[in-house]
């Protein structure tokens, strides 16, 4: 009854046979390997991109990082939604590679950018006091989103129609985001200046790639990219490793699989009469709030998974229902799925 | 009819006296000249606080960006008002001194902050995910507030009593919160761990303070300072403006004036069938909305003054109302503020 | 006998005058006053650049940091002499400024930049590993040096030569730069991205001036500067001081007389027995080597000025040769020069 | 002849199978795992230091950099050799993660930092003008270097005498340092605050260790490690690496390895007519310097290796004898290294 992240699973065994595979012989250093150079050919196919530069990367917090220092100067506004990763969990991580520069957490009905409060963000800022304020520089949106929500292309679409400010997508779950639609790869980043394109979460062992769009954001990229020590001298362990997660769609397998067990779980949350769930459930994750006392048993029977909130205490009321984030991986079964709904049962 | 900011009006003679009278022989420079150890000594009086250190400063944008990268870490989260100037007019100077520290903008009611929202916010911060979020580090409060609204004491003592952050107070215009209540100096900054002491908008050419209550900001702020390029050789020359603007309370002479000309044209306002005040006018400006056309009016006429929004223009419907920002000055006259009201009409 | 530094002088008279005359009425803020757009159309003449911007500055040091932050992005390398202000006695503020560059101190024979060290210099960096090394960005000379001495024009020329790099000059003693030789103005600054142009050292209250000669660095080095919190709102008060610096070259008049009196210093060093020159006395310093003894009486008799080593103990072997820095101001007279000679003896 | 750099071999297998073996089922993220517990547990016992905390990293850049910016203020300065990667090789990783400290690079006989040269440089900074200043804030040695050469614990001793700062070690190749000599890991790190030790270079994939002696570093190199994007979710893998590597001293007899095949290889050089070593040869790096012709040949013949200076074009007076560095690694084999110096022939 492993919940708590999908970075908690192990890898793949395919990509830990690629990797296997790949330890051989010498190979030059730096993403200068040919592993590397079939990723990004792979990826320049995958997203219809012949132009598009990839750097193997070992953390998606300093590809996000990085890539939003490439995309804004010290002094700009990055747009987020207000429970973005960059906003929320990296301490801070792109306004220190970008030197200062803002995040703009956006609020909404949802964990998705509504497009009317960017509009709305971007012109009060462009509007500002000329060089005392800080000018709209760049949009970053998560795609599944931190709470498990897909945007369409329509959306994507019309959230680049607000602006001509470069975007940046998160995609440390793109293949849960993948899978759970109709829409290409391509489809999805159309237009995008960059993409961190994360496996880490999907079956990798520690696997990311920041693909760049926008040919004008690499000196800047790789110089961030290199000042946060993250130009690996092995490169091709990771490009390795993503190869062999896209190969035969495994990503994809694995995505859809993961997708399915979340989809499972939220099924089960609906069939009770004391769960409710708080986001739609298009990708890999389940919120939902429960009683407390309907935590205290799973916990007790050694369910793993992260309440949500400010309000986290096992022991007070048994009836007031607190939020809480279950993630499904590649490597959850079904009969974990199902012993984690019986476990919250008297 | 110059309403166009404090900062547009010359200095008052006696302390362009003050600075004539300085000028003479040699000073040790870097602030150990004699004028800012009488300031200090001042100041220290003044706020019945024997123990602080003040250091003379040009601009407030720094002294306020040195003061809050001295009590916050790269990765901590100041929390102020959604209109603060360091959030909205100082190009990010704060995080740029504090290495990439977070503002957090908090809505409100009004212009000052409120507990609640406070509150719940540093809770939420605290709560976050241990290493990976940025933790809650300091509390800027804007007195009088960026539009024109005075803090009463007990609100300053309820954000103070929400958590145990050190409270950095933004006084660009201290005088005028002081000149229009009843509360001492000493009681506003009652539990403050510093202050940003402004003269520059009230009366001097250029000259704030950056007052430290603890001492243990002391060795951070120096340092900070010294590196925005702010450690003046030439310090007598601010000391001076400030002794001379707080003998014999003529800081207070002038805010009190100019708060009385903002009163007068807050007045003129509420006569009118056509404005409306959008703030409560507690120190020297008012902020109003009024029909296009009289703004047309009054620019035609001269009136010098800022339409606060993103709607500026002048051209289009006649009858929406704008809002706009007035401020008043130490050389504010009374025919000032009545030309003003006269402009508007047709 | 006041030789700590001329920071320590009060300002020339006329310029209180300008000062005084400047205080009247409204003007507008940051910049937009008339006396700032004199002040740019006085230095686009004196420096024959007609495109050259201008920004009014109280902060010598926030004038280097700014214009060498426009000019180095923060992976780059800026070369100086190891004695340069910008490595020796700014805390690191170009560094903080421009986001991690590096300094890269240049030793030589004297102080000046010697054009075969900087040849090399840029050649070693330019041969680093890629994207590993720090790229070479710019270079600041500083003229008259901080050991006084004057770059000819040959020398500027010689060192551009070395590369296709942009120049600063940090011109805290400019004036003394120009009255010293023969040498215009536009001459010295020819082929530079940018100058620090310094009043406060030479007779100003509190005056400097941002001139960018390469119009590419302007939006950088505004956001610099603003972020900085060094954007004054009352600009006017600085640009008056610099436009009565500049009216009927009194700036020069000014520095010719501070160069005298280090000139009149030298030549009484050189009567001694006992002193020694360091350096060559082009500007208004003198930086000369007496026994211990001969500064234990000349403090003992009030002369004021700094001892400049590591080694800085007035009492121990009485023999023993101390470098000591001595600068006249344009306030300082014969008959203090002779005193401080007068001081040494016996 | 693969002599490029350590960092382009393979990892061993035994690593592999270890990394292989650690690929099962759920283990909590962010170093909370059994694998990193063990880790701090064998590392604490190899130096001896029961109170020690071990990071798992994945870059020995970003382990240098947020070791030292949790040593040193963003005004400190921190001593290195001139020849250090921190300074050479890491576009300015360092003084990025410290917020703008400097790096004071040292030059030295050899590419140890001398400890008189040391003092001297901190006797100065610490002269320095008070906050005017950088003051003196931490040190680190490379060990072994970069050009190979170890120190001996005594040389190590005498430079932690030579102040009260904290030192740090980049042990990027420490385990050659031990094998190399007969000082034990606890008598090498002894009084260190820090040590960044590499298994990458040294047999594994991709794996680095943290090593914090000194406890009060650790809330600020785990922000810094934050914010760099270097907090790992999937730990495990990499602790995993460190731990087989540690065991059964697997992590000595590759180094052994190495080093005897530098000192082959060195050997092979002396016993030509025609190179001359550059560096003492203590670890798995020879330095030599050969004529033009000979590289010319050994490239021809496809040896990969690394011409070290301004000159490496390969046409041109063929008797210039060139500097060359030439690396090996735990699976360079004594053939290649016979290879190679059959190569340099005619």
């Amino acid at each position: 009854m492993q919940f708590a992240s999908d970075n908690t699973s192990h890898a793949h065994p395919k990509i830990m046979e690629a990797l296997v595979a790949a330890n051989t012989g010498f190979a030059p250093a730096y993403g200068t390997d040919k592993w590397t150079a079939a990723l990004e050919e792979r990826l320049r196919d995958l997203f219809a991109a012949p132009e598009a530069r990839v750097f193997p990367m070992t953390s998606g917090t300093a590809t996000n990082a990085a890539l939003l220092a490439a995309m804004s100067p010290p002094w700009g506004v990055i747009y987020c939604h207000e429970t973005a990763h960059i906003e929320v969990d990296e301490r801070g991580a792109a306004t220190f590679y970008a030197g200062g520069a803002k995040l703009k957490p956006l609020a909404a009905s949802d964990s998705r950018i509504d497009g009317a409060a960017l509009k709305s963000a971007i012109a009060a800022d462009a509007a500002g006091h000329g060089v005392h304020a800080m000018p709209p520089a760049a949009i970053s949106v998560t795609n599944i989103t931190e709470f498990g929500e897909r945007y369409s292309i329509d959306h994507l679409a019309a959230l680049r129609a607000v602006s001509d400010l470069p975007v940046h997508m998160d995609g440390a779950r793109f293949a849960n985001a993948v899978a759970s639609g109709t829409d290409s790869p391509a489809q999805i980043v159309e237009g995008l200046g960059a993409l961190s394109l994360g496996a880490t979460k999907n079956g990798a062992l520690t696997a990311e790639a920041a693909v760049l769009f926008d040919p004008e954001l690499i000196e800047r990229f790789d110089s961030h990219r290199m000042r946060g020590g993250q130009n690996l001298s092995k490169a091709r362990f990771v490009s390795a490793q993503m190869l062999a997660w896209l190969e035969d769609d495994l990503w994809l397998d694995l995505a859809s699989h993961s997708n399915a067990m979340a989809a499972r779980l939220a099924r089960g949350m609906q069939e009770r009469g004391d769960a409710s769930l708080a986001y739609s459930v298009d990708g890999n994750m389940v919120f939902a709030t429960l009683p407390r006392a309907a935590h205290a048993r799973a916990y007790a029977k050694g369910a793993t998974y992260h309440l949500w909130g400010v309000d986290t205490a096992l022991d007070g009321d048994p009836e007031t229902p607190l939020l809480a984030r279950f993630v499904a991986s590649w490597s959850t079964s079904e009969a974990d799925v199902d012993a984690l709904l019986a476990a919250f049962d008297r």
